[in-house]
């Protein structure tokens, strides 16, 4: 048993991203965010579907195409595989903890 | 976008399953329990993985080996393909809203 809001990393400095569960094609990921932006360059761009929740906190996400996506404690959202993305903001007040599922 | 926490269905004589993602092999799903435990008779006994987590409220997953998980807000458990389950509690007071990721 673990608990998403328990035992986050201390060093605000960085992004964390630490595996769940990661099983053939499926991996499970909390990130933990400390105001970060990211890539600072470019975008990201996956070959796997990848579904992400903000658990706490606040997070923005952009797709190349200008949406923009502000999510908030509970919300949800599907990034297609190729869909070239990145975090805009997170809130550097408090820590923003994602829960991402990466999928083919 | 969709919140997880929001539009939570309105019957509360009833367990309620929704698909958020539905992806080969891969499905995501919400669980908004009001004090059922489930199921009534036997196990769960799925032939994929289950990783859960509680979101909001309280819910007891029981091992047919015994083992007990006491699951509140943010803890997580990784229900093994085979593995004989069961729900022997959740708040009747208030929704206990589950996230399940099912996996090969």
């Amino acid at each position: 048993m673990m608990n998403l809001f328990a035992n986050l990393p201390t060093d605000r400095t960085v992004e964390h991203f630490q595996d769940i569960v990661s099983q053939g094609n499926v991996r499970i990921e909390r990130i933990v965010s400390y105001g970060q932006q990211s890539p600072e360059q470019g975008w990201y761009d996956q070959s796997q579907q990848e579904w992400v929740m903000v658990l706490q906190g606040r997070g923005i996400v952009v797709f190349d195409d200008g949406r923009e996506f502000d999510l908030t404690a509970g919300d949800s959202l599907l990034v297609a595989a190729g869909q070239k993305h990145k975090v805009s903001y997170t809130d550097p007040a408090h820590a923003t903890i994602w829960l991402a599922v990466f999928f083919d």
